[in-house]
């Protein structure tokens, strides 16, 4: 018995909706703490990884990519899906700094997990700090295209809070690692 | 003509999957910059509102709420959906404050967008900093469940490195918040 235990729900149906690549949705039914039931629009994603890689010099590897649901190029640290849902994710986080920037790193440092959408989605991203990197070949899917760009860790902690980064973990990443770092 | 026309995306087809409550789910087809076609799987979303409410005495209002995707209780900053895709944020942030904890705010700080998920869904949180607070009535919907709770500053931004608070927005809200005030 928990302290919220007043505001749990209880599953008592659920239908898919779609099964696709990416996306898996399904519209569930619960019963509600008071008793009456309610439905919830639910999306199932097998969870990601984003490293924010800091050079020596106290630069940041950032992507610039194009993101089809804003029809805009979006500035963002290196992410992307696990493999699987088992997949160790700093495994992933280290496959996905090299495919798409061509880094790797001597030091990985865990900056715990962080949820985009806990109302609708249930992905998880596991966040990493990466240092003392070394660069190598980028190696990019046919279809992937992204720009690899190296901006100053104060110029973005800026660019966060004026609101020129806006995707949310970018924003997350980067206010941990200045933590981190004392930026 | 932009430094990264090289990226875009062009829709050459689209879908409705599921015309749900809170998602629509879209699946397109694009033209990518290389010629090929490739599907997009687009969640569309109203838009959102986040506020970080801080006390006099440098206290944040928190919400534990129950995340059905998760099955656990969450600690989040106080947000909401828009009304309409055309209501204007702040109106919809002091709305969402006083219905969920019952406080309204003397003054109120853009802290400008986060987006949770720019890859597949084009939902906008707009986000604000509350000072000022004054307490009234809670007025929340029959079928919405959640308590409300008041947590110094410092100690959010500690849950937010040590990785208790896992919500994205909460953590960009809190650290966010934690630099202007110069926590």
């Amino acid at each position: 018995m928990s302290k919220y235990d007043d505001l749990r729900e209880k599953q008592i149906g659920s239908e898919e909706v779609f099964d696709g690549v990416i996306l898996h949705l399904y519209k569930d039914t619960v019963e509600l703490p008071n008793g009456n039931s309610a439905t919830r629009e639910v999306i199932r994603h097998v969870g990601a990884v984003a490293v924010v890689p800091v050079t020596d010099k106290g630069n940041v590897i950032i992507e610039r990519q194009y993101r089809y649901p804003f029809d805009e190029v979006i500035t963002e640290i290196p992410a992307g899906k696990l493999d699987s849902p088992t997949e160790d994710p700093l495994q992933a986080a280290k496959r996905e700094l090299s495919e798409e920037t061509g880094y790797s790193a001597d030091e990985w440092i865990d900056m715990g997990i962080y949820i985009p959408t806990c109302a609708y989605c249930d992905e998880k991203i596991y966040m990493y700090l990466a240092k003392g990197l070394h660069r190598g070949e980028q190696n990019l899917d046919d279809d992937e295209f992204l720009h690899v760009e190296e901006l100053p860790l104060p110029e973005l902690v800026d660019q966060v809070m004026n609101g020129q980064i806006t995707d949310g973990k970018t924003q997350a990443g980067i206010l941990k690692a200045a933590r981190i770092l004392k930026i």
